[in-house]
């Protein structure tokens, strides 16, 4: 895998001073359209062997291009906000928008490839890690982003010269630390961890780029030739989500069983009960959020359901059960301009809790698969694949002690529109009656075929969707209230 | 202070009937008019005595409302990320947009009421964090921000009866914590400290709202009444920001001498000398970055100066001194629409380093005192009051061990025309030159002004402007250099 990088390339002088200017040249009219177009972000991972050049070369693409629209990371340990979040979250935070270049000097591979090398994590799990890496990347590509993930590679007899020549230089010592020598003296293990991951994670949407670190020259020619070469080819290709669109296989119906008709919907509470039960299980929430274990966990709720379905008076339910300082209801309206120019679920994973704290979803990330679908708003592979990007994202919250809830509010055809018209004659509930109601209203069998799809592919173990009979309110919002302390009565 | 909400104000029975349906309709009809223009947001700060129902008046104002489109922040302790910026950084990142109303349970009052309280900080020191909490308050004012500032009060019988009566009721009995208690033998002591916060405190802009907290329907309605008032006669009256226009002064030009025109812009450098203190000056603030008390500060750097002042050259030469990991280079474009929505200085508040890093501003807050000032793409009593809310943001960096460096690249009108033509002469050069850099040149003498009145207004002792002589590109960014290493040495 190492062999062309130990070739012991060189660029002579002459070579480097005829090419610097016409790469940078080109670099800086590529790194330009890409801003004007504004049409995919790129991603750029720098990883290698110690002594590589990494830093070096990060600093000559700042300097050939400009580095106002380069946003350079480091990223180093995690603070305590990103600690209490699941690990990926920190790498959400720092992408790109679209149009700028993103270095990651530290990145996603760091983490497991320090757990394999000094043996902290063992094999299957490893493995597991860089699977959910390569999802992670092909949901990147899938978006649009350009990834380019560079991997600076030494032979074992160029590291020690490396580090003994930068010793040498007074300018140049600072450089070398204990740490780069304690690494020198495990290589040859190094390097078989380096190449199993590298391996494991060359994919076609993300192929690593592996580059011979020894010459200063060769190294930075090599490096932004790559760069130059992968960011105006995606120019000049234009809109490159075509390619990936696939034709969306469908679940064949044979009869009319769903997992929505078959619902009870004529269940009722009475109001005597309801009050009873209400009081019950607010009394009940409260306890449990005040357990000594639940700081160590947190909560993410997601509402869904057809226009009056009755979301927000659940989710007032729940919140009024709730100390005002450890939760956030967060509506999901249409994205803003910054959300626009990142992947889809970014502008959910802004609003992960933190340990101890609620987060309660008016609709969410299922929007993709039910009114982006149903309206056509994206493409059928952009839905499609949605449903194991949302599973992987969910898995990523429960892995990170975060209780999933996720309700389905189900009403009848004929219940809605008696609340339709009652809010347009309530006043004080006419704010929640839009035309855009009625007009969703009239693609009810398609929400209703999205919705079946979506608790197919999406009601998982770890975080199950649960249906609620919602044509008398008090009945669903006493399950609901009733569901959310089971779950987390059983997660302390 | 305090005489009218110790009256013992209720509310019957049937009056609470009648007029909840009525505040509750008008309440969502104005927030929904407030989304819907998205001219201000609101923001409401609900503080007060323990017990008199500051937690459930949060909950009936988002229970009234939609609660959506509110955002409840209860502020506990500060993260590992908020510690290490000012302590208004986090308060900031949780202001409300345009449109959407902001509730503070905690806010910025908790740290100076509790020091008061418990004798950590002195008279002379808390006048000035009220003082500093009056000018914040009155920037949001001006940046049209409507603020409701509620404090519940109860007499010292009524926090006893309260606290008892929910401590014998089993479902609202954790409510009361030991810490209530102990709040209440000092219960004297508070009035006296919440009386002098209050007095000193209430502005016209953001007067405080006392309301007798004992009976919880008089308490709901009062709040939400004074919601209701504000919102919806602020949202009659419209456009709120023609009252504060004013006419600026002017100070007058008697004679030719400036600031700007006594620099002596002949200073060069040869080759051979700059390329000897580049060397020597990135090699000394490598070192100063690499002292172990570095880790303890930050740096800010800011960049203005005319267009081809050599800001990105300058910066360059800086960042290329320092780890990757450890600077951001923030360029200063057109706000986004999420910054739009926000106070002017939000967008920069974002970018405030963590302690032992850098940013570098490459054009920044003074865009408002500049640009906008010229262009006339804000008014003139906004770029006025801009010269103090920007002098108190950097105090608050300079108090939080923030170094802040500000450097006016300065060119003569012949230097910049010459880099002009270069510009469109030099191919890679080419992205840097704009139609839109010709026509500020045309603005020139005008934006020499607004820069002299900048340094005037905004260079002080601990954030004072360096003035670069850069008709010489070598000879600027070796004193910018140098300079840069002079502050950190003399900070460390």
């Amino acid at each position: 895998m190492f062999e062309s990088a130990e070739l012991g390339h060189t660029i002579d002088k002459e070579t480097w001073r005829r090419e610097v200017p016409l790469l940078r040249e080109a670099l800086l009219d590529a790194q330009y359209d890409l801003l004007q177009k504004a049409e995919f972000p790129v991603i750029i991972l720098v990883s290698g062997v110690d002594g590589a050049g990494k830093g070096e070369t990060v600093n000559i693409l700042n300097e050939w291009m400009d580095p106002r629209h380069i946003q350079t990371h480091a990223v180093g340990d995690p603070t305590d906000e990103e600690r209490e979040r699941p690990p990926m979250w920190r790498y959400w935070r720092l992408l790109p928008p679209k149009g700028k270049i993103g270095v990651f000097f530290r990145s996603w591979y760091s983490g497991p490839i320090s757990a394999m090398l000094h043996g902290t994590a063992r094999g299957p799990e490893l493995d597991q890690q860089m699977e959910r890496i390569v999802r992670f990347e092909r949901m990147l590509a899938d978006e649009g982003a350009l990834i380019l993930k560079f991997w600076l590679h030494l032979s074992k007899e160029s590291q020690r010269k490396r580090l003994k020549s930068l010793e040498r230089d007074p300018a140049t010592r600072w450089r070398v630390t204990e740490r780069d020598w304690r690494n020198f003296k495990i290589y040859d293990r190094f390097r078989g961890v380096a190449e199993h991951t590298l391996r494991q994670t060359s994919t076609a949407e993300a192929p690593w780029i592996i580059i011979e670190g020894t010459d200063p020259h060769y190294r930075y020619l090599a490096v932004g030739r790559a760069v130059l070469q992968a960011v105006r080819s995606r120019l000049d290709a234009g809109e490159p989500r075509a390619a990936t669109a696939i034709v969306p296989p469908v679940i064949p119906r044979i009869d009319a069983l769903s997992v929505l008709n078959r619902l009870d919907l004529s269940q009722k509470i009475a109001k005597k009960s309801y009050e009873r039960e209400l009081e019950k299980y607010q009394g009940k929430l409260n306890l449990l959020t005040r357990h000594k274990d639940f700081g160590k966990m947190s909560v993410v709720i997601v509402f869904e359901g057809f226009d009056a379905a009755g979301k927000g008076g659940a989710i007032r339910r729940i919140t009024g059960a709730l100390d005002a300082r450890f939760y956030r209801v967060v509506p999901t309206a249409a994205p803003t301009e910054e959300e626009r120019a990142q992947p889809y679920l970014w502008r959910f994973w802004r609003h992960i809790p933190r340990r101890g704290h609620f987060a309660v979803f008016d609709r969410s990330w299922y929007g993709r698969v039910l009114v982006e679908r149903v309206e056509g708003f994206c493409s059928g592979a952009d839905w499609q694949r949605a449903y194991g990007e949302i599973t992987d994202f969910e898995e990523q919250l429960v892995r990170n002690r975060t209780l999933v809830i996720k309700f389905w509010l189900h009403i009848s055809k004929d219940e809605q529109l008696r609340r339709f018209k009652e809010r347009e004659q309530v006043s004080f509930k006419r704010y929640k009656i839009t035309p855009e109601d009625w007009r969703n209203r009239e693609k009810w069998e398609e929400y209703e075929a999205a919705v079946c799809d979506m608790i197919d592919r999406t009601s998982t173990e770890i975080a199950p969707w649960i249906l609620v009979e919602s044509d008398d309110k008090q009945f669903a919002r006493i399950k609901v209230l009733k569901t959310v302390c089971e779950r987390v009565e059983a997660a302390l």
